[in-house]
């Protein structure tokens, strides 16, 4: 008896696509890769790799065609030509209908507000007219509700001389919260609805950049305080009523709070330590998912941590690491290279993973990775 | 500054090219990869494949011209390249002298008797003839000193009445160890000639097929008894004077010695499970021998076992996977298909890995995959 390996279609081809592709070749699968830049991090890994517009609807509608499965790497794909395969009866992971609440940050606050999950505070502009008319109290966040991306889209407004800075477009006001951790939360459904959630990771900020500087996983919390983030999360991902990888970010408040910042219905920055971390990564379990297989065992195998290798400041030009020999004599540290060839001031070029044995260890060897020079 | 990526050139693409493979791309390295067979496991993933004969003198000659580090996948290589090669300066790990020395049986036993190394007691013949008038002993084991692999080229004699199997060509002729167990211990060697070993592993035989039907480590051995393998483990690898991983298999006797079977210079079946049981996977420290990088952490993560996948007894044609749903359902279950489109009676098509935290559930997930129908 022959069967023909399933096929899997990505849209988009970086790092994370990149990252499905190195576990990908464990099971009886194909993966074709839909990506403008044909240098894009995945197209050296997958079975197939197609140069096209991820936001085009023919584009998207024919490669969808040739897959049994299709699927995202980043949310900004043309949604209509999914709801259309999901018609031809493909299996679309994640939804089309989650995909469109989740592209649309106003939708997304609609979907919270209308499932009783707590958020920040929010009302809808469609204009800065209308916003300037609207906005009293300080401070607030702005945040567009179409085309945002890693911490583009987004301004934080902390008085009233800042308000010149504001988009002019339709975008959701929010009050802004009073942040004591910043924590995600991965959530894992399958096909058949088994759904399990990761142990929650903390992320700390690059306020610069406005990028994760880095994660430690668990976060520092009681069992208390997570069981009431798990819940959470977990009801948050099954209003969206979709298999898929899901990150469910959130504000820790100082007064203990959980409240849901925005989803990721993907892999995930947050999830790159369960690679080394946890027993099935972010994204061995979004290649169970597809296949319809049981999930993965979300726990973690020692705490981890996971800092961001970004492009240096004052340099752009094709990429090299000269202090890789430094970074490696750190023990148990997991280099994650992108295969970017071009390195930018900031930008993510690539990432390391530290297991410890505790996380003051993992701070310390964060502490020494930092040193090298 | 511009730093042209590290080029590595592989002999051979099977699945061990494949698993180093899926790793590679996390390191500022090109892997290339020469090899007959175009559909091999490794050739959807390198950097730059190319069909040729790797025990030709030419082919081998030319493809390591354009690598910085030339390394192998399987022993059977032509080595007076790599001596040419090494003449003009490239990187041979493992070295070619070391590789001339395990290619042929009998120059490895030499190599044992001369270094002190601990083996199995023996001599050498040209011939049938020779055989039969030098043999007088029996059970005892007939090895070609050439072109073995696989159990293929290796005949156990037990008596008389068998005498009549025995090859016809130069070999080993040694006495049959009584053997309690069979055990592997990996070790890795820096440029530097830092040093570094894995626990051991026990492997346990399909002797209809012999070929290792699955393994544990760490091996159920005490503390003491697992120093002395190191040692020997050490010493062998040592009086190499080679780069390199190495797997040092061992008849460990009912009287508790230690006996060298033979050394395989590169990754080996019996460390499959590093890449999920222990910190530093044995693809991953070749990658990190290769580049010169500090070794990684040998150390077990948790207890595992590995078992092979095998063609079905009945069965010749495309390559199927009718019972993955049920083996996934073994919680730290990782599998390891090595992308071979044909499958055939006892081919090895892949791999399972399990975690547990004791040896006793390790054997209890292997009897259930087993029971799997």
């Amino acid at each position: 008896m022959k069967e023909t390996p399933l096929k899997i279609g990505i849209l988009g081809g970086g790092q994370l696509g990149k990252m499905l592709l190195q576990v990908a070749p464990n099971y009886p699968i194909e993966v074709f890769v839909l990506e403008n830049d044909a240098d894009c991090p995945a197209a050296q890994l997958c079975h197939s790799f197609t140069k096209g517009d991820i936001t085009d609807f023919d584009t998207v509608l024919q490669f969808g065609r040739n897959a049994d499965v299709i699927t995202i790497e980043i949310e900004h794909v043309n949604t209509s030509a999914l709801f259309e395969l999901e018609k031809e009866g493909k299996t679309i992971i994640p939804s089309p209908s989650a995909l469109a609440i989740i592209q649309n940050k106003g939708k997304q606050k609609d979907f919270y507000a209308k499932n009783q999950i707590p958020t920040t505070p929010f009302f809808h502009i469609n204009s800065k007219a209308e916003l300037l008319s609207k906005t009293s109290n300080f401070p607030f966040v702005q945040k567009l509700h179409e085309g945002g991306y890693d911490g583009k889209g987004v301004i934080i407004i902390e008085n009233e001389n800042e308000l010149s800075a504001v988009f002019d477009a339709a975008s959701v006001i929010e009050e802004k919260a009073a942040i004591a951790k910043e924590i995600a939360i991965i959530v894992a459904v399958g096909q058949n609805g088994e759904i399990s959630t990761y142990p929650p990771t903390e992320m700390i900020f690059n306020q610069e950049l406005n990028l994760v500087d880095y994660l430690i996983s668990p976060a520092d919390l009681s069992e208390e305080e997570i069981a009431i983030g798990n819940d959470i999360a977990i009801a948050t991902v099954k209003a969206l009523n979709s298999p898929g990888i899901f990150a469910v970010e959130f504000f820790y408040t100082i007064d203990g709070q959980w409240l849901v910042n925005e989803i990721a219905p993907r892999a995930h920055n947050s999830g790159h330590h369960t690679i080394e971390g946890n027993f099935c990564s972010q994204y061995d379990m979004q290649l169970r998912i597809y296949q319809n297989l049981p999930l993965g065992n979300t726990a973690f195998t020692f705490p981890s941590a996971m800092i961001n290798i970004l492009g240096e400041e004052n340099y752009t030009g094709s990429a090299y690491y000269p202090l890789l020999t430094k970074w490696m004599q750190i023990e148990n540290a997991y280099l994650h290279l992108y295969g970017k060839k071009t390195s930018k001031p900031g930008r993510k070029m690539g990432h390391i993973t530290f297991l410890a044995s505790s996380i003051e260890q993992l701070h310390s060897k964060i502490a020494a990775f930092k040193a090298i020079k």
